[in-house]
């Protein structure tokens, strides 16, 4: 077996960081809370990992938070690549896996190798959604643009002409991963319809 | 002593939510690695995040790199208030404490009390610069605008009339945090100088 040396693993973390600040020029559905422009990942992943911290009560006992954390700011790297999908647009979701796993497959290896296997597992765990840490985190992935299009009078629901059906579907993802959460949201749905925000 | 319903810590929790999703919109000095504007405090948190796990074996041995992750996510939430201050600026620095204070004041309060408290010390310890966690924070804070800058040119070095010393002078809180992170820093110092980006 032959080690990495020190200098060579510096430099593909090197690599790896510059190629990473792509993430921030992935522009998401959904707006700001001021309705100022669209989300890009970069932010996003910032904004999900800090709602892990914040709502860390409303998972289940036990989910290991720190780890719910590190998968929200790896989950969408691969969308450097594949670019963003959007979730109520069921053919482009199949179609984006495929994607999504040559992309992960490129910009993982460019880690040292026990680096690459470590971020790519927290990935592909997220990805499964068979873990409490992944549930909560795929939760927060979910609840974080019905706040932000609820706080923006529907946002970009009316402009992807989304209905609260679909919403609602969504809401389930909140629900699995935290039942008070999706408790909240499913509230959220309501006033949305109520306020004329989503149409029923 | 009282207890605090359940339901109002949601709806404290969901008010600072809501509250720091203005950190999308504080404006820091320094591009994107492809130059084309400049970077925003969300993104740059979920950056500096993300290099604490990848450049994690450049801290001292023992640091707590969740530590490390949890404070650089918050690092910056004064800056909703208070604004981004230029480190090659000493006047606006000094000025910036009392103004930053004040801004931790009414963002953590947003929380229920204990949850304010926990965000509340990681951002003073940020501050203090004291604990291996705290500089190896500070020391990622410094290396990211830096590595930026040199992949685009000296970015914002020319028009901010930023020179090698001043950089230097960042180059130790790199140091303090990271000997072997502080030693590649210096080296793409020179390099910036040697290739033009940076006046001497
Ligand atoms: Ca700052």
């Amino acid at each position: 077996m032959t080690t990495v040396p020190e200098k060579d693993r510096l430099h593909a973390q090197i690599t790896f960081a510059v190629e990473i600040d792509k993430l921030k020029r992935i522009i998401r559905r959904n707006l700001l809370m001021d309705g100022s422009r669209r989300e890009n990942d970069a932010e996003h992943s910032w904004y999900v990992s800090m709602l892990a911290m914040v709502f860390a009560e409303h998972a289940p006992p036990g989910t290991d938070i720190q780890r719910v954390v590190a998968m929200l700011m790896v989950h969408d790297l691969v969308e450097i690549d594949a670019g963003d999908t959007f979730v109520h647009d069921a053919v482009a979701v199949a179609a984006q896996a495929e994607a999504e796993r040559a992309a992960a497959d490129r910009i993982f290896a460019l880690l040292p190798a026990d680096q690459a296997a470590g971020l790519r597992q927290l990935w592909e765990e997220f990805e499964a959604r068979e873990t409490p840490e992944a549930r909560f985190a795929r939760a927060l992935d979910r609840f974080a643009p019905l706040l932000a299009n609820h706080n923006t009078q529907g946002g970009t629901w009316p402009l992807f002409k989304v209905t609260a059906d679909q919403v609602m579907r969504n809401v389930r993802l909140i629900e699995e991963g935290s039942p008070s959460l999706g408790a909240y949201a499913i509230d959220l749905v309501r006033r949305s319809v109520s306020m004329g925000y989503l149409p029923e």
